[in-house]
């Protein structure tokens, strides 16, 4: 069963306030928690329709019923287990290969997908400017299905990062003017700054970009106003990664 | 103001049947709704909280309020305006360029990204088998940003369409065992298959497909599962047209 004070804290936990007080987050499904205990994420609780799913963990562990795991749930359809964990330490950005800089990044999605596309492409470590939706939003844990556990995600004033970054590399970043990603010589290490859904990159982050790239749009009507943040990442580490 | 009768024929639009038999759709937001205008789609009704969004179109259009929208619209923060259109005609698949083919794409998000990733790279056909989402769900149509009315999309028996081709051409797909998509040399007119977010490509299809790609993970660690659908389609497009 879940007690009053469970629930309480649980549903705090949806708001990023909260979760930096209690340094907890939440996720759902047997495969992403799985997921997370094998990165030896620390567990706070667990809550699940059916204990035989998670066999000697020797765990806080809670069987519930299924109304009992709707009213902690924010999924519509609650999996058959839900997870409280400990938000692990960040560790120092490693100036080495390629770094994915996001500047404010505001759909879960997106930023889930993001990081998945990290974890594939071995990007290791991943910026994000304070604006940027927070990584233990719920939406996030759930579409990054357990590759955050594999990628460095560090909260910094990208103004400041690109300013004093210690790495003696190049900037690029993604703009309708830029040159083809196609064209481009690119190097095996520097930073890549993607903008937010509406605005793209804004004024004064694009003031300290200087290699300009784009991926170039076909055919001859050309209306189709811009990528989706998350398909231009799949394809500039994609175009990054093959060289 | 909203009348019993459109509320209840609106709500019934948010299911597949109903849009068949009605043989209309619903679009929501200002922006998607004048590119569905601009398209020339054919509009049924327009309703909306600012009537000056909308100007000279002469169209059955009407003033609501907020509290009508709520009832009608399918977000949960509903746009100035929610219109109803007819659903176009699909034309003939062309034999000529590159051509997407879905197998089984379940989720309206990801429908909707690979609908505007068809649309930036040029593809003009997009063909879905019978359990591929509908194109005309609402969450698809919020998803592409009105590139939907520049892809032609077609539903069709995919194994038959696969087999009885009269493109004289190849037919690719996406496998985990495939070749990397870096080192194929890949020809200007063929058959793309993507598969199924959690399957992949069927059985019956994958008999079908002569050349299996893949995008190439990474890292040593290699522990990513898969990549999304929408952003391997937008790898995998990207692939095809920069050569």
């Amino acid at each position: 069963m879940v007690s009053k004070n469970q629930k309480k804290l649980i549903r705090s936990l949806y708001q990023k306030k909260y979760r930096k007080q209690h340094g907890l987050f939440v996720a759902e499904g047997k495969k992403v928690i799985k997921e997370l205990l094998e990165a030896n994420l620390r567990l706070h609780s667990l809550f699940t329709l059916d204990s035989s799913n998670f066999d000697n963990i020797g765990m806080p562990m809670y069987n519930v019923t299924e109304e009992e795991l709707k009213q902690i749930s924010f999924l519509t359809t609650p999996q058959v287990a839900l997870a409280v964990f400990y938000t692990p330490e960040v560790s120092e950005i490693k100036s080495e290969g390629l770094v994915l800089a996001l500047d404010d990044v505001r759909d879960p999605g997106n930023l889930g997908t993001i990081i998945r596309l990290c974890d594939w492409f071995d990007v290791k470590n991943l910026v994000c400017s304070m604006q940027t939706v927070d990584c233990y939003n719920p939406k996030v844990i759930q579409a990054t299905m357990g590759s955050i556990t594999r990628v460095n995600i560090s909260y910094v004033d990208l103004r400041e990062f690109l300013m004093h970054k210690t790495l003696n590399s190049r900037v690029f970043g993604t703009f309708m003017d830029g040159n083809s990603v196609y064209d481009e010589k690119l190097p095996k290490e520097g930073i890549i700054v993607m903008g937010n859904e509406a605005n793209g990159i804004s004024m004064d982050i694009e003031n300290l970009i200087k290699d300009k790239i784009t991926i170039p749009q076909f055919g001859s009507d050309q209306q189709t106003e811009s990528l989706n943040v998350a398909t231009a990442t799949a394809i500039i580490l994609s175009e990054f990664k093959r060289s």
